[in-house]
């Protein structure tokens, strides 16, 4: 059985990579394995980590009414994503990694983050890089 | 009928992504549209002209053989691959796009090119991203 990763946060672009990694694990009838990372320390607070939880919870529910073997894991290691990210494909031999693109810059110019660029450069198997509005912004090319 | 979009030139990671593309199409019942683009004019002599007909020559009839209903396009229109692969996935309603990363720098550290980033930022379905060696190189994390 194969195995398919997706880094989850929870923004329009972590629910975008969610929904298409349970889509191509339907469709490889792979599991999934779904990694929420963030750096822990200042960056989250209790209310976010409550929060965090309940989000996770529902997640794991959701998966579980669609029928994919999953498992959900929380890391706060002070690690970067990509980091935690890359040591997940690994571990799993994963057959695809799923990422969110998200939209970096104030005057809303996509950009790729370093996260992004680094699982894009050091995963060993293809990555899957997911949008949520593709549309160009107005001005944009 | 979904549409895969492949970005092919004729190097490792051309064909590392066509093959991967190959296996997309199947997976989902797909057809396949592959785009070779190049910029013309100087860039390409005569002999890379003849080898590169060729090529894709070769390339019909292995998609043939695999049985996946495909369509070659070799554009030498003066534009970015980058501007060839989006245009075409635009037209072709496209499911997903698959491109290959190539190694750039001459001491073998892998950076995104130009038109790979241009890709991902601005396709309107996500992006496929596979490598060849995908094992880091000495020296490199």
């Amino acid at each position: 059985m194969g195995t398919v990763v997706v880094g989850y946060v929870p923004t329009p672009e972590g629910r975008a990579a969610l929904d298409r990694a349970v889509a191509e694990a339907r469709l490889r009838s792979a599991r999934l394995v779904v990694i929420n990372s963030n750096r822990g320390g200042r960056d989250l607070d209790a209310e976010d980590s409550i929060r965090s939880e309940a989000d996770l919870a529902a997640i794991r529910d959701s998966l579980g009414a669609a029928g994919v073997q999953h498992e959900v894991r929380q890391l706060v290691r002070g690690m970067d994503p990509a980091e935690d990210l890359l040591s997940a494909a690994e571990e799993s031999a994963a057959d695809l990694i799923v990422i969110g693109l998200r939209r970096r810059t104030p005057v809303g110019k996509l950009i790729l983050g370093s996260n992004a660029q680094e699982v894009l450069l050091r995963a060993t198997c293809p990555v899957l890089a997911v949008k949520t509005d593709t549309r160009p912004e107005p001005g944009e090319r």
